[in-house]
C-alpha cells in the first residue's frame, strides 16, 4: 500500500469534527476503499482550546488557515465558509501551490468556481466540492460520473433543508412563516441570521453549481432569479393542496433556445411529482437526461454526518487518483452561456389576491385579465361571510412572467385590492 | 488529447444499439467528459445483416464474440446476457488478456463476480457493471464512490421494473396477476419467458451485487431468499392499502449479528416510505448509511436509453483512468460472510387465509395462533354475504418466519381453510 495521503483541515465546526471522526474511527475501512491510508496531519480553526469531542492534539496546529497551503499536506479541506475572505485566500494559495482542494463551501464555488477550476488545472491539482450541494447526496458525482453519458435537459431540486422544513411545518400546522421560523431558530434548524436560507440565496448557490455541470457552462450565479419563502402564507399551502399541488422552494435550471434559465422560487408541484413528497429537512434533486430519462436523488442535505460523508468521499476520490475536471469537462471547455432575459421567461403561475367583497369585483378582475391577454386554467374564489373580503386564486395558462407582473401591478392599483398579490410558480411534471 | 479508447461490443440488441448511438451521435461531448475520444472498432452479434437503425459498416465484424478478446481493443462491452456460456467465456478471456470489461449482465456478475474481480486485478484490468443494477440509476458508483465514507447498514430497493409495473397495474385496476402479465407481455413490458423477472431471480441477482459492495463481502447469490409475485392476489394489494401500506417486490440486505441476510419478497411498505410511491416500471434503491443517513435513488431500471447511459458511464470512467476495484475494495479484501440461517430470520408478516364461514372459525384460528405463541398487531376479518367463506388478514408482532410458517402449515391443515395461506413481508420505516 502507498504512503498515507496527508490532509490539512481548515475549520473545525460540526462538519470538520464529522470528517475527523470518519477518518479516525473508520480508518481501516476508508483505507481499504481509498487504496491507501488517509492521515490528518494539520488543522486550523478560530479557537484552539475548545472541547470538540475529538482529540486534535496529534495534529499540527496552524493559527492562520492560509498557512496550510505551505504545510507538507497533499489535500486541503476547507470548511470555514464564506464566499471571500480566508476561504478564498486558502483556495487560491492551495491550488496555485498544486495542492488538492476539497470544500463544502457553496458560496465560494458559486462565486469563484470558474477561476478556481482554471487554477487547479494549471497546477494539476484536483478541486472537489461534493458537499457544497445537497450534503450527503452524492449528486455532483452522479452528474459528473454516473450520468456522464447524458445530455442534461433540466435539473431541479429542493436544495435548502431549512426552507423545506419551514414549509413542511407551515403546511402541517397551518402556522405563519414568522412563527415557524422562530421555532426553527430555537431548535437549531435555522441560523440566527437565516437570510441566506429563507431568501433562497443558499439554494441559488447550489443551483448555479448544478447548472454549470449539467450544461457544461461557466457558473453564472448572478443570473439566477431568486425568490425566497418570506412571502409564503399558510393559505397558499392550503390552496396549493386544493388544486392538487404541494408548495416547495424549488431551484430549477434548463436551456431555452441556447440560453440558460435559472430560478429559485416557491413553486407548486403536482402530487405525484418526485419533489412533492419530500418533507422536513430532506433535499432532493431531479435530472431529466437524454437518454437516461428522469432520475431522482434524495437524502439529507445538511448536518455533520451527511456533509462529512460527502467531504470524505471527495478525499477518497483524490486518494484513488481521481483527477477528472471539477465541472465534468476542462474549465476552458465550459461555455459562456447567455441568460434568458427576464421578460422572455415563461411559465405557469399561481396568483392570489384579496379584494373587497363588493358587487362587480369578479367582473373587474376578469376584465383586467382580459385586457392583459391572459386566459385562465382555473379560478378559485372564496369569501368569508361578514369579513368584507374575498380571495381569488387564479392560475393562468402558460405565459410570460412579465405579463403576469404587469397585470398584478395593475390589479394592485385597483381600489378594491387589499394587499399585494402573491405570485408563485407552477411546475407540472411535463413542463419544460 | 490522447489516442482514442478503442471499444469492442458483443451483443447488438437494444442496449448495444443504444450504446452505439450515444458514442457516435454525441461523440464530441463524450470525448470532452472522458478526456479522450472513444471509438467503437469491433462488434459481434448473432446476425450480421439485420437492420438495427445504426450503421455498423465501419466496425470490424467478429462472428465469434470470444474473438473480441484477441482484437486490438482496450475495452470489451458485453451485452449478450446469460450467466454462463459465451458471456462468461468472453469475460474470462478479456480480463485474463488484461482488457477492461464492461457489462450489463447481472446474472454473470451475481454468479461469477468474485472470480472475475480477482482475474481483473491480477491482470490490472478494470471490471465495471453499473448497468447490471437499476439500469440508468448510477447506484453502483454511488455506493463505491459517493457513499464510500459510510458504513452501510442496509440496502433495499425495487429492483425489477417488470414486477413493479405488474403490481402497479394490479393495484390500480384490481386485476389478476395472470391477466396483467399477459397484457404486459403483449405490450413488450414483460419477456415471453418472464420467469427471471416475476419469480424474483433478476431482483435477487441485483440485490446480491449491491449487498457485496455495501458490506464489503464476497457476492453470495445462493443465500438470497427469493419469493416472486406469482402468488400475489389483488385482494392483498387492497388489504395492504387498508392497513396503510403499499405492496411492492422489495429486495433487502442487511447484517444481523455479523451474518448477511438477503431476501427478495413481496413486501408491505408503509405509505410515506420512499419505496411506497415508486410506480410503473421505475426502480428505486434506499441505503441506510452511517453517517450519511438515508439516501434514495430513483429512475428507469431498464430499456435502451437508461441501460446504455450506465454502460457509457463505465466506459467514460475507464477512459479517465478510473481503476478502483469493481466491488469498492480489492477482491482479496472482500469478506466471506455467513448467511443468517433461515430459522433465525425475523420480521413482521402479513398472513391472509380464507376459511369456511362457520361458527367458531375465528376461535379455532385464534387458538392456533396462541398455541404457536404468536401475538397479534392487527386482525382484519371480512366475509362476503352468501359466499360461504370469510377472509382473515393477520399481522403478528415481530417474530421468526419459521414460526409463521409452522402456524400457516398447521392452519392449512384445518379443515375449514379453503386455500393456501398467503404470507407476505412487512417492512416499516424503522425496522432493521
Amino acid at each position: 500500500m502507498q504512503d498515507p495521503l496527508k490532509i490539512g483541515i481548515a475549520g473545525l465546526g460540526t462538519v470538520g469534527v464529522g470528517v475527523i471522526k470518519i477518518l479516525e474511527q473508520t480508518a481501516e475501512r476508508i483505507a481499504a476503499r481509498a487504496g491507501r491510508p488517509i492521515a490528518i496531519t494539520h488543522v486550523s480553526a478560530r479557537t484552539r482550546g475548545k472541547d470538540r469531542g475529538v482529540d486534535i492534539g496529534g495534529y499540527t496546529w496552524c493559527d492562520d488557515p492560509g498557512a496550510l497551503a505551505d504545510a507538507p499536506v497533499d489535500v486541503i479541506v476547507e470548511l470555514m465558509g464564506g464566499s471571500d475572505g480566508p476561504a478564498l485566500v486558502l483556495a487560491q494559495k492551495s491550488l496555485s501551490a498544486g495542492k488538492h482542494f476539497v470544500t463544502a463551501n457553496k458560496a465560494l464555488i458559486a462565486h469563484h468556481g470558474q477561476a478556481l477550476a482554471e487554477s487547479a488545472e494549471r497546477s494539476k491539482a484536483v478541486l472537489r466540492f461534493e458537499a457544497a450541494v445537497a450534503g450527503g447526496i452524492p449528486v455532483i458525482k452522479a452528474l459528473c460520473d454516473g450520468l456522464a453519458a447524458n445530455e442534461i435537459v433540466s435539473v431541479q431540486g429542493i436544495l435548502n433543508g431549512t426552507c423545506n422544513y419551514i414549509l413542511s411545518v407551515m403546511d402541517q400546522e397551518g402556522a405563519d412563516f414568522g412563527d415557524v421560523l422562530a421555532d426553527a431558530q430555537r431548535l437549531g434548524y435555522a441560523e440566527a441570521d437565516p437570510t441566506f436560507d429563507i431568501d433562497g440565496i443558499d439554494a441559488a448557490h447550489k443551483l448555479a453549481i448544478l447548472a454549470a455541470i449539467s450544461f457544461g457552462a461557466q457558473i453564472d450565479f448572478d443570473s439566477v432569479s431568486v425568490d425566497g419563502i418570506r412571502a409564503v402564507s399558510p393559505v397558499d399551502l392550503d390552496y396549493a393542496r386544493q388544486l392538487g399541488y404541494r408548495l416547495k422552494l424549488i431551484g430549477r435550471a434548463h436551456m431555452v433556445d441556447g440560453m440558460l434559465e435559472q430560478r429559485v422560487a416557491p413553486t407548486l408541484v403536482p402530487v405525484g411529482h418526485p419533489l412533492a413528497a419530500v418533507e422536513d429537512s430532506f433535499n432532493a434533486i431531479v435530472f431529466e437526461g437524454v437518454p437516461v430519462g428522469q432520475t431522482v436523488f434524495e437524502g439529507r442535505g445538511a448536518g455533520e454526518g451527511p456533509t462529512a460523508s460527502a467531504v470524505v468521499a471527495d478525499i477518497i476520490d483524490i486518494a484513488r487518483g481521481g483527477d477528472a475536471p471539477a465541472f465534468g469537462v476542462p474549465a476552458a471547455a465550459l461555455k459562456k452561456l447567455s441568460a434568458t432575459p427576464t421578460e422572455a421567461r415563461q411559465g405557469r403561475f399561481y396568483v392570489r389576491l384579496t379584494v373587497e367583497d363588493e358587487v362587480g369585483v369578479a367582473a373587474s378582475i376578469a376584465s383586467l385579465m382580459r385586457d392583459h391577454g391572459i386566459s385562465m386554467d382555473s379560478l378559485l374564489q372564496r369569501g368569508e361571510a361578514g369579513k368584507g373580503e374575498v380571495t381569488f386564486v387564479l392560475t393562468p395558462h402558460r405565459c410570460a412572467l412579465s405579463v403576469i407582473e404587469a397585470a398584478a401591478e395593475a390589479r394592485a392599483a385597483l381600489e378594491v385590492v387589499l394587499s399585494k398579490p402573491a405570485i408563485l410558480r407552477i411546475q407540472d411534471q411535463d413542463d419544460v
